[in-house]
Protein backbone atom coordinates (compact mmCIF):
# COMPACT_ATOMS: atom_id res chain seq x y z
CA UNK A 1 0.00 0.00 0.00
CA UNK A 2 1.51 3.42 -0.98
CA UNK A 3 0.71 6.53 1.26
CA UNK A 4 -0.23 9.37 -1.18
CA UNK A 5 -0.12 13.21 1.27
CA UNK A 6 -1.70 15.99 -0.80
CA UNK A 7 -0.33 18.43 0.68
CA UNK A 8 -2.00 22.15 0.84
CA UNK A 9 1.15 24.90 0.14
CA UNK A 10 -0.48 28.05 0.11
CA UNK A 11 -0.89 30.31 -2.26
CA UNK A 12 2.26 31.65 -3.42
CA UNK A 13 4.26 32.54 -0.59
CA UNK A 14 6.64 30.16 0.96
CA UNK A 15 5.92 31.22 4.60
CA UNK A 16 2.37 30.03 3.86
CA UNK A 17 3.68 26.56 4.66
CA UNK A 18 2.18 25.07 7.92
CA UNK A 19 4.49 23.25 10.34
CA UNK A 20 2.42 20.26 9.27
CA UNK A 21 3.35 20.54 5.57
CA UNK A 22 6.81 20.66 6.16
CA UNK A 23 7.05 17.28 8.45
CA UNK A 24 4.93 15.35 6.22
CA UNK A 25 7.10 17.02 3.00
CA UNK A 26 9.70 15.80 4.84
CA UNK A 27 8.37 12.22 5.86
CA UNK A 28 7.83 11.54 1.89
CA UNK A 29 10.31 8.78 -0.18
CA UNK A 30 9.23 10.79 -3.29
CA UNK A 31 7.43 14.16 -4.09
CA UNK A 32 6.39 14.77 -7.49
CA UNK A 33 6.48 17.45 -9.59
CA UNK A 34 4.25 18.44 -12.79
CA UNK A 35 6.31 20.62 -14.88
CA UNK A 36 4.08 21.67 -17.54
CA UNK A 37 0.40 22.00 -18.45
CA UNK A 38 -2.06 23.55 -17.29
CA UNK A 39 -0.04 24.58 -14.42
CA UNK A 40 2.14 27.87 -15.13
CA UNK A 41 5.32 27.21 -14.49
CA UNK A 42 6.04 29.62 -11.81
CA UNK A 43 3.90 26.53 -10.14
CA UNK A 44 6.78 24.43 -10.69
CA UNK A 45 9.15 27.23 -9.83
CA UNK A 46 7.01 27.42 -6.46
CA UNK A 47 7.27 23.53 -5.74
CA UNK A 48 10.74 23.82 -6.60
CA UNK A 49 11.36 26.63 -4.24
CA UNK A 50 9.29 24.72 -1.62
CA UNK A 51 11.09 21.95 -1.54
CA UNK A 52 14.65 23.75 -1.84
CA UNK A 53 13.66 26.01 1.45
CA UNK A 54 12.14 23.25 3.85
CA UNK A 55 13.13 19.74 2.57
CA UNK A 56 15.77 18.49 4.52
CA UNK A 57 15.54 14.43 4.64
CA UNK A 58 18.78 13.70 2.38
CA UNK A 59 16.28 10.26 1.81
CA UNK A 60 13.69 11.90 -0.27
CA UNK A 61 13.75 11.85 -3.82
CA UNK A 62 12.12 14.54 -6.05
CA UNK A 63 10.70 13.43 -9.45
CA UNK A 64 9.38 16.04 -12.00
CA UNK A 65 7.22 14.88 -14.52
CA UNK A 66 6.00 16.80 -17.63
CA UNK A 67 2.14 16.73 -17.68
CA UNK A 68 -0.15 15.73 -20.80
CA UNK A 69 -2.02 19.10 -22.37
CA UNK A 70 -5.79 18.28 -22.78
CA UNK A 71 -6.84 16.63 -26.55
CA UNK A 72 -8.52 19.33 -28.45
CA UNK A 73 -9.86 16.53 -30.53
CA UNK A 74 -12.35 15.56 -28.14
CA UNK A 75 -15.36 18.37 -28.20
CA UNK A 76 -17.24 17.20 -24.98
CA UNK A 77 -16.15 19.83 -21.97
CA UNK A 78 -16.16 17.07 -19.44
CA UNK A 79 -15.10 14.34 -21.53
CA UNK A 80 -12.11 15.92 -22.83
CA UNK A 81 -11.28 16.72 -19.11
CA UNK A 82 -11.81 12.98 -17.60
CA UNK A 83 -9.86 11.81 -20.52
CA UNK A 84 -7.10 14.22 -19.59
CA UNK A 85 -7.23 13.41 -15.59
CA UNK A 86 -6.93 9.76 -17.04
CA UNK A 87 -3.67 11.26 -18.71
CA UNK A 88 -2.47 12.53 -15.74
CA UNK A 89 -3.17 9.63 -13.50
CA UNK A 90 -1.49 6.81 -15.69
CA UNK A 91 1.60 9.20 -15.54
CA UNK A 92 1.80 9.86 -11.80
CA UNK A 93 1.61 5.82 -12.05
CA UNK A 94 4.37 5.81 -14.31
CA UNK A 95 6.57 8.18 -12.21
CA UNK A 96 5.58 6.66 -8.82
CA UNK A 97 6.89 3.00 -10.38
CA UNK A 98 9.69 4.51 -11.74
CA UNK A 99 11.12 6.30 -8.79
CA UNK A 100 9.37 5.34 -5.41
CA UNK A 101 11.83 2.27 -5.02
CA UNK A 102 11.10 0.44 -1.86
CA UNK A 103 9.24 3.67 -0.30
CA UNK A 104 5.87 3.77 0.21
CA UNK A 105 5.19 7.81 0.90
CA UNK A 106 4.49 9.89 -2.02
CA UNK A 107 3.88 13.85 -1.54
CA UNK A 108 2.22 16.10 -4.02
CA UNK A 109 2.07 19.56 -2.88
CA UNK A 110 -1.07 21.61 -4.35
CA UNK A 111 -1.43 25.13 -4.38
CA UNK A 112 -3.63 26.42 -2.06
CA UNK A 113 -5.56 23.72 -0.69
CA UNK A 114 -6.52 20.55 -2.05
CA UNK A 115 -10.59 21.23 -1.43
CA UNK A 116 -10.99 23.92 -3.07
CA UNK A 117 -11.42 24.43 -6.98
CA UNK A 118 -8.52 21.90 -7.62
CA UNK A 119 -8.59 18.50 -9.50
CA UNK A 120 -5.63 16.25 -7.65
CA UNK A 121 -8.04 14.98 -5.34
CA UNK A 122 -9.87 13.23 -8.80
CA UNK A 123 -6.83 12.59 -10.31
CA UNK A 124 -6.12 10.99 -6.91
CA UNK A 125 -9.01 8.62 -6.89
CA UNK A 126 -8.01 7.19 -10.55
CA UNK A 127 -3.98 6.64 -9.70
CA UNK A 128 -5.53 4.81 -6.60
CA UNK A 129 -7.35 2.63 -9.79
CA UNK A 130 -3.81 1.81 -10.99
CA UNK A 131 -2.20 1.21 -7.63
CA UNK A 132 -2.72 0.73 -4.15
CA UNK A 133 -3.10 4.10 -2.81
CA UNK A 134 -3.93 5.45 0.63
CA UNK A 135 -5.11 9.41 0.34
CA UNK A 136 -4.62 11.43 3.07
CA UNK A 137 -4.85 15.55 2.97
CA UNK A 138 -2.98 18.23 4.81
CA UNK A 139 -5.02 21.42 4.56
CA UNK A 140 -2.63 24.56 3.48
CA UNK A 141 -4.03 28.16 3.03
CA UNK A 142 -6.25 29.20 -0.06
CA UNK A 143 -6.73 32.12 -1.90
CA UNK A 144 -9.96 33.12 0.45
CA UNK A 145 -8.01 33.83 3.60
CA UNK A 146 -5.17 35.39 1.60
CA UNK A 147 -7.71 37.57 0.24
CA UNK A 148 -9.65 38.49 3.38
CA UNK A 149 -6.08 38.51 4.91
CA UNK A 150 -4.74 41.08 2.20
CA UNK A 151 -7.86 43.59 2.86
CA UNK A 152 -8.51 42.83 6.63
CA UNK A 153 -12.00 42.48 6.14
CA UNK A 154 -14.16 39.34 7.56
CA UNK A 155 -15.89 36.87 5.42
CA UNK A 156 -18.93 36.68 6.18
CA UNK A 157 -21.57 39.34 7.53
CA UNK A 158 -22.55 38.30 11.59
CA UNK A 159 -24.23 35.10 11.53
CA UNK A 160 -24.42 35.65 7.37
CA UNK A 161 -23.79 32.70 4.71
CA UNK A 162 -21.38 32.91 1.76
CA UNK A 163 -21.17 31.74 -1.40
CA UNK A 164 -17.84 30.40 -2.41
CA UNK A 165 -18.80 30.42 -6.98
CA UNK A 166 -16.81 30.48 -9.90
CA UNK A 167 -16.67 33.62 -12.85
CA UNK A 168 -18.42 31.20 -15.01
CA UNK A 169 -21.58 30.97 -12.40
CA UNK A 170 -21.51 35.00 -11.64
CA UNK A 171 -21.63 35.56 -15.64
CA UNK A 172 -24.43 32.27 -16.02
CA UNK A 173 -26.40 32.81 -13.46
CA UNK A 174 -25.98 36.54 -12.18
CA UNK A 175 -25.37 36.84 -8.07
CA UNK A 176 -25.89 34.23 -5.86
CA UNK A 177 -29.65 33.87 -4.62
CA UNK A 178 -29.71 33.79 -0.65
CA UNK A 179 -26.47 35.72 0.11
CA UNK A 180 -25.49 39.39 0.21
CA UNK A 181 -21.64 37.91 -0.63
CA UNK A 182 -19.87 36.50 -2.67
CA UNK A 183 -16.44 35.06 -3.14
CA UNK A 184 -15.68 34.26 -6.78
CA UNK A 185 -12.69 32.29 -8.25
CA UNK A 186 -11.63 31.21 -11.43
CA UNK A 187 -12.48 34.37 -13.40
CA UNK A 188 -10.57 34.88 -16.22
CA UNK A 189 -12.43 37.91 -16.98
CA UNK A 190 -14.04 39.70 -14.52
CA UNK A 191 -17.38 38.42 -14.54
CA UNK A 192 -18.90 40.73 -12.09
CA UNK A 193 -19.26 43.54 -14.91
CA UNK A 194 -22.52 41.50 -15.98
CA UNK A 195 -24.34 42.43 -12.48
CA UNK A 196 -25.97 45.15 -11.33
CA UNK A 197 -23.30 47.27 -9.81
CA UNK A 198 -26.09 49.45 -7.38
CA UNK A 199 -25.63 48.67 -3.73
CA UNK A 200 -22.86 46.15 -4.72
CA UNK A 201 -19.01 46.72 -3.39
CA UNK A 202 -15.84 44.63 -3.84
CA UNK A 203 -12.52 43.63 -3.25
CA UNK A 204 -10.18 42.24 -5.26
CA UNK A 205 -7.07 40.74 -5.02
CA UNK A 206 -3.96 39.92 -8.01
CA UNK A 207 -1.55 37.48 -7.09
CA UNK A 208 -2.98 36.64 -3.32
CA UNK A 209 -0.64 36.13 -0.85
CA UNK A 210 2.46 36.86 -3.17
CA UNK A 211 5.25 39.36 -3.43
CA UNK A 212 3.24 41.07 -6.10
CA UNK A 213 0.17 40.77 -4.60
CA UNK A 214 -2.41 44.09 -5.54
CA UNK A 215 -4.89 45.25 -3.92
CA UNK A 216 -8.12 47.21 -4.96
CA UNK A 217 -11.46 48.04 -3.31
CA UNK A 218 -14.68 50.04 -3.69
CA UNK A 219 -18.05 50.37 -4.69
CA UNK A 220 -18.30 48.16 -8.06
CA UNK A 221 -19.45 51.39 -9.92
CA UNK A 222 -16.55 53.44 -9.15
CA UNK A 223 -13.84 50.74 -8.95
CA UNK A 224 -14.62 48.70 -11.71
CA UNK A 225 -12.18 50.43 -14.22
CA UNK A 226 -9.39 50.59 -11.94
CA UNK A 227 -9.53 46.92 -11.35
CA UNK A 228 -9.95 46.19 -15.23
CA UNK A 229 -6.72 48.14 -15.67
CA UNK A 230 -4.43 46.83 -13.14
CA UNK A 231 -5.47 43.48 -14.13
CA UNK A 232 -4.24 43.63 -17.83
CA UNK A 233 -1.05 45.65 -16.53
CA UNK A 234 -0.28 42.95 -14.35
CA UNK A 235 -1.12 40.51 -16.41
CA UNK A 236 0.74 41.84 -19.35
CA UNK A 237 3.93 42.07 -16.83
CA UNK A 238 3.89 38.77 -15.69
CA UNK A 239 2.63 36.77 -18.07
CA UNK A 240 -0.10 35.59 -16.15
CA UNK A 241 -2.64 36.55 -13.40
CA UNK A 242 -4.41 34.69 -10.66
CA UNK A 243 -7.36 36.94 -9.26
CA UNK A 244 -10.00 36.37 -6.61
CA UNK A 245 -12.69 38.99 -5.03
CA UNK A 246 -14.96 39.34 -2.62
CA UNK A 247 -18.58 41.31 -3.88
CA UNK A 248 -21.09 42.21 -0.81
CA UNK A 249 -24.04 43.96 -0.98
CA UNK A 250 -23.85 46.52 1.59
CA UNK B 1 0.72 54.24 15.94
CA UNK B 2 0.47 50.13 17.23
CA UNK B 3 0.91 48.00 14.80
CA UNK B 4 -1.76 44.84 15.61
CA UNK B 5 -1.53 41.53 13.90
CA UNK B 6 -4.13 39.24 13.78
CA UNK B 7 -2.85 36.15 13.92
CA UNK B 8 -4.85 32.72 12.27
CA UNK B 9 -3.39 29.89 14.10
CA UNK B 10 -5.65 27.36 12.52
CA UNK B 11 -8.14 24.85 14.29
CA UNK B 12 -6.28 23.28 17.59
CA UNK B 13 -3.18 21.66 15.92
CA UNK B 14 -0.29 23.62 16.49
CA UNK B 15 1.19 21.97 13.15
CA UNK B 16 -1.53 23.78 11.38
CA UNK B 17 0.58 26.84 12.15
CA UNK B 18 1.93 28.65 8.96
CA UNK B 19 5.93 29.78 9.02
CA UNK B 20 4.17 33.31 8.67
CA UNK B 21 2.24 33.11 11.80
CA UNK B 22 5.57 31.60 13.45
CA UNK B 23 7.57 34.75 12.18
CA UNK B 24 5.21 37.66 13.03
CA UNK B 25 4.27 35.69 16.60
CA UNK B 26 8.24 36.13 17.09
CA UNK B 27 7.83 39.93 15.58
CA UNK B 28 5.97 40.95 18.59
CA UNK B 29 6.46 43.33 21.49
CA UNK B 30 3.86 42.00 22.97
CA UNK B 31 1.15 38.71 22.49
CA UNK B 32 -2.24 39.01 24.22
CA UNK B 33 -4.05 36.10 25.72
CA UNK B 34 -7.43 35.99 26.97
CA UNK B 35 -8.43 33.48 29.22
CA UNK B 36 -12.12 33.51 29.81
CA UNK B 37 -15.54 33.98 28.86
CA UNK B 38 -16.81 33.21 25.58
CA UNK B 39 -13.63 31.44 24.52
CA UNK B 40 -13.34 27.92 26.30
CA UNK B 41 -10.31 27.19 28.56
CA UNK B 42 -9.08 24.63 26.42
CA UNK B 43 -8.15 27.96 23.63
CA UNK B 44 -6.49 29.78 25.70
CA UNK B 45 -4.42 26.44 26.97
CA UNK B 46 -4.02 26.42 23.17
CA UNK B 47 -2.65 29.48 22.78
CA UNK B 48 0.03 29.58 25.93
CA UNK B 49 0.96 26.02 24.29
CA UNK B 50 1.83 27.73 20.73
CA UNK B 51 3.45 30.80 22.70
CA UNK B 52 5.91 27.77 24.43
CA UNK B 53 6.38 26.07 21.61
CA UNK B 54 7.02 28.27 18.63
CA UNK B 55 8.30 31.75 20.71
CA UNK B 56 11.83 32.62 20.99
CA UNK B 57 12.03 36.04 20.86
CA UNK B 58 13.06 36.64 25.03
CA UNK B 59 11.80 40.48 24.46
CA UNK B 60 8.50 39.55 23.25
CA UNK B 61 5.50 39.95 26.58
CA UNK B 62 2.77 37.80 26.70
CA UNK B 63 -0.34 39.31 28.86
CA UNK B 64 -3.30 37.44 29.82
CA UNK B 65 -6.99 39.34 30.77
CA UNK B 66 -10.01 37.79 31.80
CA UNK B 67 -12.49 38.47 28.83
CA UNK B 68 -15.70 40.13 30.40
CA UNK B 69 -19.30 38.53 30.06
CA UNK B 70 -22.55 39.71 27.72
CA UNK B 71 -24.92 41.43 29.93
CA UNK B 72 -27.08 39.70 30.69
CA UNK B 73 -29.88 42.68 31.36
CA UNK B 74 -29.75 43.62 27.65
CA UNK B 75 -32.49 41.90 26.10
CA UNK B 76 -31.67 42.86 22.47
CA UNK B 77 -29.45 40.24 21.00
CA UNK B 78 -27.03 42.73 18.66
CA UNK B 79 -27.15 45.50 21.42
CA UNK B 80 -26.00 42.79 23.49
CA UNK B 81 -23.04 41.87 21.54
CA UNK B 82 -22.25 45.06 20.43
CA UNK B 83 -22.17 45.97 24.04
CA UNK B 84 -20.17 42.84 24.77
CA UNK B 85 -17.62 44.06 21.95
CA UNK B 86 -16.80 47.48 22.92
CA UNK B 87 -16.48 46.14 26.72
CA UNK B 88 -14.07 43.66 25.01
CA UNK B 89 -12.19 46.24 22.90
CA UNK B 90 -11.73 48.46 26.20
CA UNK B 91 -9.81 45.70 27.54
CA UNK B 92 -7.33 45.32 24.83
CA UNK B 93 -6.97 48.70 25.14
CA UNK B 94 -6.22 49.08 28.88
CA UNK B 95 -3.88 45.76 28.75
CA UNK B 96 -1.94 46.84 25.93
CA UNK B 97 -1.30 50.52 27.66
CA UNK B 98 0.02 48.60 30.90
CA UNK B 99 1.82 46.05 28.57
CA UNK B 100 3.29 47.41 25.69
CA UNK B 101 5.71 49.78 27.09
CA UNK B 102 7.93 51.66 24.72
CA UNK B 103 6.83 48.44 21.98
CA UNK B 104 4.93 49.28 18.91
CA UNK B 105 3.53 45.61 18.21
CA UNK B 106 1.03 43.88 19.21
CA UNK B 107 -0.27 40.06 17.92
CA UNK B 108 -3.45 38.35 18.82
CA UNK B 109 -3.70 34.62 18.44
CA UNK B 110 -6.94 34.17 16.40
CA UNK B 111 -8.25 30.34 16.06
CA UNK B 112 -8.76 29.10 12.71
CA UNK B 113 -8.87 32.33 10.73
CA UNK B 114 -9.53 35.47 11.46
CA UNK B 115 -11.76 36.40 8.45
CA UNK B 116 -14.63 33.20 9.37
CA UNK B 117 -17.17 33.78 11.92
CA UNK B 118 -14.71 35.66 14.32
CA UNK B 119 -15.28 38.93 16.18
CA UNK B 120 -11.85 39.72 16.41
CA UNK B 121 -11.82 42.20 13.49
CA UNK B 122 -14.89 44.10 14.45
CA UNK B 123 -13.27 44.27 18.33
CA UNK B 124 -9.91 45.49 16.41
CA UNK B 125 -11.91 48.30 14.56
CA UNK B 126 -13.28 49.73 18.27
CA UNK B 127 -9.96 49.23 19.58
CA UNK B 128 -8.91 51.73 16.75
CA UNK B 129 -11.02 53.97 18.24
CA UNK B 130 -9.52 53.91 21.52
CA UNK B 131 -5.35 53.66 20.00
CA UNK B 132 -3.74 54.26 17.16
CA UNK B 133 -3.84 51.60 14.91
CA UNK B 134 -2.97 49.50 12.00
CA UNK B 135 -4.39 46.53 11.75
CA UNK B 136 -2.94 43.28 9.80
CA UNK B 137 -4.41 39.90 8.85
CA UNK B 138 -2.48 36.51 9.14
CA UNK B 139 -4.41 33.95 7.27
CA UNK B 140 -5.09 30.39 9.43
CA UNK B 141 -5.90 27.01 8.35
CA UNK B 142 -9.97 27.37 9.08
CA UNK B 143 -12.17 24.52 10.44
CA UNK B 144 -13.92 24.43 6.37
CA UNK B 145 -10.28 22.97 5.25
CA UNK B 146 -9.84 20.75 8.02
CA UNK B 147 -13.27 19.51 7.68
CA UNK B 148 -12.53 18.78 4.31
CA UNK B 149 -8.89 17.14 5.12
CA UNK B 150 -10.10 15.37 7.86
CA UNK B 151 -12.61 13.13 4.77
CA UNK B 152 -9.86 13.77 1.92
CA UNK B 153 -13.33 15.46 -0.30
CA UNK B 154 -13.63 17.97 -2.88
CA UNK B 155 -14.77 20.84 -1.23
CA UNK B 156 -16.94 21.77 -4.51
CA UNK B 157 -18.29 20.08 -7.26
CA UNK B 158 -17.06 20.92 -10.62
CA UNK B 159 -17.38 24.62 -11.20
CA UNK B 160 -20.11 24.48 -8.87
CA UNK B 161 -20.93 27.01 -5.94
CA UNK B 162 -20.72 26.09 -2.37
CA UNK B 163 -22.96 27.71 0.31
CA UNK B 164 -20.89 28.57 4.01
CA UNK B 165 -23.10 29.28 6.57
CA UNK B 166 -24.83 28.71 9.91
CA UNK B 167 -26.69 26.09 11.95
CA UNK B 168 -29.07 28.85 12.00
CA UNK B 169 -29.63 29.80 9.26
CA UNK B 170 -30.14 25.84 7.93
CA UNK B 171 -32.84 25.44 10.89
CA UNK B 172 -34.44 28.56 9.91
CA UNK B 173 -34.16 28.99 5.99
CA UNK B 174 -33.77 25.23 5.10
CA UNK B 175 -30.95 24.11 2.36
CA UNK B 176 -29.04 26.72 0.83
CA UNK B 177 -30.79 28.03 -2.59
CA UNK B 178 -28.46 27.91 -6.02
CA UNK B 179 -26.30 25.04 -4.54
CA UNK B 180 -25.87 21.36 -3.85
CA UNK B 181 -23.10 21.78 -1.52
CA UNK B 182 -23.34 24.01 2.08
CA UNK B 183 -20.78 23.54 4.79
CA UNK B 184 -22.48 24.81 8.42
CA UNK B 185 -21.06 25.92 11.21
CA UNK B 186 -21.64 27.48 14.83
CA UNK B 187 -24.15 24.96 14.76
CA UNK B 188 -24.71 23.85 18.54
CA UNK B 189 -28.04 21.67 17.68
CA UNK B 190 -27.41 19.62 14.30
CA UNK B 191 -29.43 21.78 12.77
CA UNK B 192 -29.22 19.55 9.18
CA UNK B 193 -32.39 17.36 11.23
CA UNK B 194 -34.61 19.95 10.25
CA UNK B 195 -33.69 19.22 6.57
CA UNK B 196 -35.87 16.53 3.93
CA UNK B 197 -33.27 13.75 4.19
CA UNK B 198 -34.15 12.65 0.76
CA UNK B 199 -31.00 12.51 -1.49
CA UNK B 200 -28.61 14.27 0.88
CA UNK B 201 -25.12 13.39 2.42
CA UNK B 202 -22.88 14.39 4.78
CA UNK B 203 -19.40 14.93 6.04
CA UNK B 204 -19.34 15.50 9.88
CA UNK B 205 -16.11 16.00 11.67
CA UNK B 206 -15.78 16.98 15.89
CA UNK B 207 -12.65 18.52 16.42
CA UNK B 208 -11.56 19.20 13.35
CA UNK B 209 -8.09 19.24 13.04
CA UNK B 210 -7.32 18.14 16.70
CA UNK B 211 -5.97 15.33 18.22
CA UNK B 212 -9.52 14.05 19.43
CA UNK B 213 -10.78 14.55 15.57
CA UNK B 214 -14.06 12.25 15.12
CA UNK B 215 -15.18 12.09 11.61
CA UNK B 216 -18.31 10.54 10.17
CA UNK B 217 -19.78 10.08 6.66
CA UNK B 218 -22.69 8.58 4.66
CA UNK B 219 -26.50 9.35 3.80
CA UNK B 220 -28.12 11.65 5.84
CA UNK B 221 -30.85 8.96 5.85
CA UNK B 222 -28.90 6.53 7.66
CA UNK B 223 -26.09 8.28 10.12
CA UNK B 224 -27.60 10.93 11.63
CA UNK B 225 -27.99 8.75 14.96
CA UNK B 226 -24.63 7.63 14.87
CA UNK B 227 -23.36 11.35 14.70
CA UNK B 228 -26.09 12.66 17.29
CA UNK B 229 -24.57 9.89 19.68
CA UNK B 230 -21.03 10.73 18.94
CA UNK B 231 -21.40 14.13 19.66
CA UNK B 232 -23.30 13.37 22.95
CA UNK B 233 -20.96 11.31 23.82
CA UNK B 234 -17.62 13.35 22.91
CA UNK B 235 -18.94 16.83 24.81
CA UNK B 236 -19.87 14.70 27.13
CA UNK B 237 -16.39 13.10 27.89
CA UNK B 238 -14.52 16.35 26.73
CA UNK B 239 -17.00 19.28 28.54
CA UNK B 240 -17.35 20.63 25.50
CA UNK B 241 -17.79 20.42 21.51
CA UNK B 242 -16.90 22.23 18.24
CA UNK B 243 -18.08 20.55 15.53
CA UNK B 244 -18.30 20.97 11.49
CA UNK B 245 -20.48 19.59 8.74
CA UNK B 246 -20.51 19.24 4.72
CA UNK B 247 -23.87 18.72 3.17
CA UNK B 248 -24.19 17.60 -0.15
CA UNK B 249 -26.91 16.82 -2.24
CA UNK B 250 -25.96 13.61 -4.66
Amino acid sequence: MISLDLIGIGTGNPAHLTLQAIERINAADLVLIPTKGADKDDLAGLRRQICAQVLTNPKTQVAEFALPVRDPAITDYRARVDAWHDAIAGIWADTIRANLGDGARVAFLVWGDPSLYDSTLRIADRVAALLPLKVRVTPGITSIQALTAAHAIPLNQINGPVVVTTGRQIRDNGFPPGTDTAVVMLDGELSFRHLDPEGLHIWWTGYAGMENEISLSGPVASVTEAIAEARASARAAHGWIMDIYLLRRV
